[in-house]
């Protein structure tokens, strides 16, 4: 009797799907030291995912460190395939632009212009290929609040820029310069330049990794 | 008679003091390319003898640009003794520090703790010498009112530096990056970074000069 | 009778062959300004061009710049699918180097050893697919032939690391930097900084888009 | 009787005139913080102090370091007054220019026009004041002996005008740039950047010191 027996078959498919292990999304963290710091105890990649597990949401991502010091928009465009794109992932936070401010002390950063045509390479190949991207816009580089850190005219240009080409792409930002420079407007009172949301004016303290998780993982959880 | 003599002498003495010539006060400017230009035909030192004229004070008041494209403070404190003591002026107007920080993106700007080291050499030895010295802030690097030019943070900084050492030392102050930034505020709409109040993000056009002599006159005529 | 036909036919063919259009080689020139203006009139692309007419070779080569004012090493590596990998070229010329020394004075230089890493990731992908890399060292920021132009060390610096890096990976190299400065050695007495060489210290006159086009054409004609 | 009197007085005054204490030149070595470390154990001012006692000449000299950490010519223009003149040296030695070169990697070196006009205001206020200088070429930036140090050129350039400087106002020179890429010539085989004259590529090691002191000891103890 066929009819019996496929009355009899559905359930068992249904129970076989339930417990069928949930394709997990990957999600790549895309950067520089500060991601690289991310991914080691107390930062903000390991904050994710106790956030992910707390929400019980930790069968459904897999998150992934891929940040090196020192890393300009270049250096990203540079190691994208090995270091992305064969990865297959399914997220990608580019979390970028300090150092392409900041070594412009030093002689080695990089062009506003070119900026913008390495950012957009990286973006539009991720959508090209159907992964998600997320764009951050650059922290701190010093955490006076009053604006006078030498390259914060530069880290507000840049920032802008990403911005505006998030609205203009329709990407998710997760605006992490915003989101410093308001906490250190309210939270840092005797304005140092140091020790309020980073340990040394760029690489986070507990504080600012867990800021940037809060700011990410929102945005994370809430993509589809 | 003694007493009538003395009767007749009064008014004659009363109008020879009235005719007597007036010491002028000899005013120095002291600065970079913007004072340089500032003397020049239209340039904001040309528009101060304008208004003291209008103002019937152009007999009390000789106004003397001593700028020179390029200059940075150490570059004044160079030149301090021939250009600014040796004229004997009352007054001196030091408007310094564009090229100081601008410089910096080319190699050759001025360390922030040395600015202040040379700055003070100067306005010390001015008040010393019973000279009586007006400081200035740096106006700006660009005219975007966003506070996205390159060096907004640095200028920023130089001229907070100043603020309060006008504050500290009781010198006259004219804030100028604070008036040219709260014009730009209200009349940069498009958000240009020239064509305002500069002609090349730097120096200054016919509103620009008008603007530093408004301010600068102000306090010059205010000092006793 | 085949013998005989076949006899007819062989000359017919032979005779076909030799008639059939040549596959020319195509040759890419990748590189900054310099190579921008090489493609120009009076251009060294354009003297090469000449030379091979000259040398009755003209059929067998096209030439191609692709030459981008302001480019680094990245830069070339940004634009190398569309602008050379898809061009299906022979060989190509890689002349890059100088702006990555140069623009360090204006804050967006090159890190040397990322010099190495965008250098070495297109050279590779070069031989990997066929197509024959020549490499050519930086030629000169200055010409003053005594070791004192601002750059001369970092200069030396990077076309040393081309040099041992042509010989490692088996690259026919173009030394230009050592080809500039014995040319100044020999024909720069009054020691000027321009002129010889270059209209501005950097990019070529007559006689320097002649000299590369020597250096270049006696590599090239020599590549089977 | 007047004879005898005076035969017995001629003894005792030549006795006086040897126990009369002579009158030491003070040797002020101004400079940065190559200078600053020349004066503790070790560097070279102590060396040059000891070869002094060697010579049994320490009775005609007195030596006195006046180096401060990151000190540029302009700088030392700043403390001239206090630190030299005030101290009524007769000799001093200029040893400067690192700085002046080495800061334009992070934005704040010296003009090379500005260096010699601090350079020559320190210079010609030493002979107006009848005090001796003596003036030194810049060592190293890096002991590559090829050439490609970063700053080599500019190193190259600042020594070859003060070399000039020296020549055109018979200012005696200690040229420490030749002496130390002499010395590199011979002994640095492996090309190392440190470690042979100097510990970090600029301060002074033991050898590099001693190299410093038997230079400038030269000189000294030539000067009538």
């Amino acid at each position: 009797m066929m009819v019996k027996k496929t009355a009899l078959l559905l359930p068992l498919v249904l129970l076989m799907l339930a417990f069928q292990p949930v394709k997990k999304k990957k999600v790549i963290f895309f950067g520089d030291s500060i991601t690289q710091q991310g991914a080691g105890p107390g930062g903000y990649i390991m904050r994710i995912d106790s956030m992910s597990k707390a929400a019980h949401l930790a069968d459904q991502f897999e998150f992934v460190g891929k940040g090196i010091g020192g890393n300009k928009v270049y250096d990203l465009f540079l190691r994208f395939q090995p270091d992305v794109l064969d990865q297959k992932p399914d997220i990608v936070l580019v979390y970028v632009g300090i150092n392409d401010v900041w070594h412009k002390a030093m002689g080695t950063g990089t062009d506003f212009d070119k900026f913008g045509k390495f950012y957009d390479a990286i973006i539009s190949t991720l959508k090209k290929q159907g992964i998600q991207p997320v764009v951050c816009t650059p922290s701190v580089i010093g955490e006076w609040n009053d604006g006078t850190n030498q390259q914060d005219g530069d880290l507000n240009l840049y920032a802008k820029w990403i911005r505006e080409y998030a609205a203009k792409n329709g990407v998710p930002l997760v605006d992490l310069r915003k989101i410093f420079l308001d906490y250190l407007q309210q939270n840092n009172p005797e304005n140092k330049d140091r020790g309020i949301l980073t340990v040394d004016r760029v690489h986070l303290n507990e504080k600012g990794n867990q800021l940037v998780a809060d700011a990410m993982w929102k945005v994370i959880r809430s993509l589809k």
